[in-house]
């Protein structure tokens, strides 16, 4: 039995459907269907529903015309929504109290709230949306948050590189790298479930400094004969060419840390 | 600069902005400076979108009356689209190739699909929303993305506990268990500045037999002193007694799991 909708309703219908699910294509005989409507009806509604959300500046609706065609919701942030929200980010995280041992950073409190990691994940999204990514890559566990969120906007699943051997994850292939930041040798290991080959992967995580991690996950992602085509960092304390160099895109940089001197300075890359 | 909006267009903003921040609360005057509408305008507008919400069934949209009032979204997933999830999904998890070393399942390609663990977080969600949650907590680390998922749907911050002591995270409580499963002692460990004392915390994980874990996670709560209110499992292996004594509400129940005969039946608890 399918509910009967005045046009005003088909709007409301129509926008909660298509920007709930990110980049997932629907086909109009489906919203035909749902919200029992012609589908020259639908057709008109949804022109209605990409002005509005083209208005609010949060993404695109966009038509996919063909056989298998239909139309999608891609989310965005706007310009202005991102500095403000890079530079209220950068400030509140420049406390001198969130420097822990080894000069790293406290930021769970933070980038494990929901509107922020949301609005991470708008970000890193909009930045790789043309790169055709079939997976997002983290490694455990500060930045799987973010990722989880890039992944949603994206609409492709996500990957969790574990440190350490889980034997409760079936067959895994393991691979070892070194840390730059306190030259121990770390193991990283991922279920071979876990994603199929030669994918295009987009790597997101929390923090870098060195490219310790990165080289690690360079190498597990050759063994699953898979390409990064980006890298996604919320805070990096590499020198921009080091970034550039590997092709890392960091969304705050960290300038100084120094725990004797209380001094934490982290800026946004605008 | 405001755009200006037809009405139309302003049940798609509407629309969006409640759906997107699921239990955010919106002022009138937010929205009427956001959409350059009269308030009363935009009460008759919010009605249709309420109007709209609730014939797709996927939520409600509350006023709050008063001076600190307003309007939110309150997701919730009907008992239908429920029962379809959890059934295809037990089904999914019910492959014999999936069981690891130690009468585990893997899960991981499942459940880090956004579109999972959305519907997982938002089934969370409806189930403890009376419950005025402060925090949900989960342990790392597959349980993250469904916990995010909860977490965005109750518009809460996540809290993760570590495996192990971490010395970047700063001061950090720690506590010991002893897990069932394999007799070992675990450590548990959270950083002081993760949450706030004296909270309502919803538990909640991937996978659960035994409750070593739990009671882990219980002691570190005590020293936050704050309340478990809830704890939501995707599979569990306990007795249905066992899960009544501990208020534990699992989606899914393992029934049956043996390596060498190659069985696995994980089925619904509805």
């Amino acid at each position: 039995m399918y509910m009967k909708y005045k046009r005003n309703e088909r709007i409301g219908a129509l926008t909660y459907m298509l920007t709930n699910s990110p980049n997932k294509i629907f086909t109009y005989n489906y919203f035909s269907e749902k919200l029992d409507a012609a589908k020259s009806t639908i057709s008109e509604d949804i022109f209605i529903v990409k002005e509005s959300i083209e208005k609010l500046d949060v993404g695109n609706v966009v038509t996919i015309p063909g056989a298998s065609g239909g139309v999608k919701f891609v989310p965005k942030v706007n310009k202005i929504e991102e500095t403000r929200f890079l530079v209220e980010l950068a400030e509140k995280l420049s406390d001198p109290e969130r420097i822990t041992a080894g000069e790293f950073v406290f930021m769970t409190d933070i980038i494990y709230s929901p509107n922020v990691s949301e609005v991470i994940g708008r970000i890193f999204a909009s930045r790789f949306i043309e790169q055709d990514i079939d997976y997002v890559v983290t490694i455990e566990t500060k930045g799987i948050p973010m990722a989880f969120a890039t992944a949603r906007s994206l609409n492709v699943p996500l990957v969790v590189i574990r440190k350490d051997i889980k034997v409760t994850e079936g067959a895994t292939v393991n691979v070892n790298y070194v840390s730059k930041s306190n030259k121990n040798i770390q193991s990283l290991s991922l279920a071979r479930n876990s994603m199929k080959e030669h994918s295009k992967v987009l790597v997101i995580d929390d923090f870098m400094r060195g490219g310790g991690t990165l080289a690690g996950i360079r190498s597990m992602m050759k063994e699953f004969k898979s390409e990064i085509v980006g890298v996604g960092v919320l805070v990096s304390r590499n020198s921009e060419e080091f970034n550039r160099e590997q092709n890392i895109s960091s969304l705050l940089r960290l300038d100084e840390i120094d725990e004797a001197e209380e001094r934490l300075t982290i800026v946004p890359n605008l």
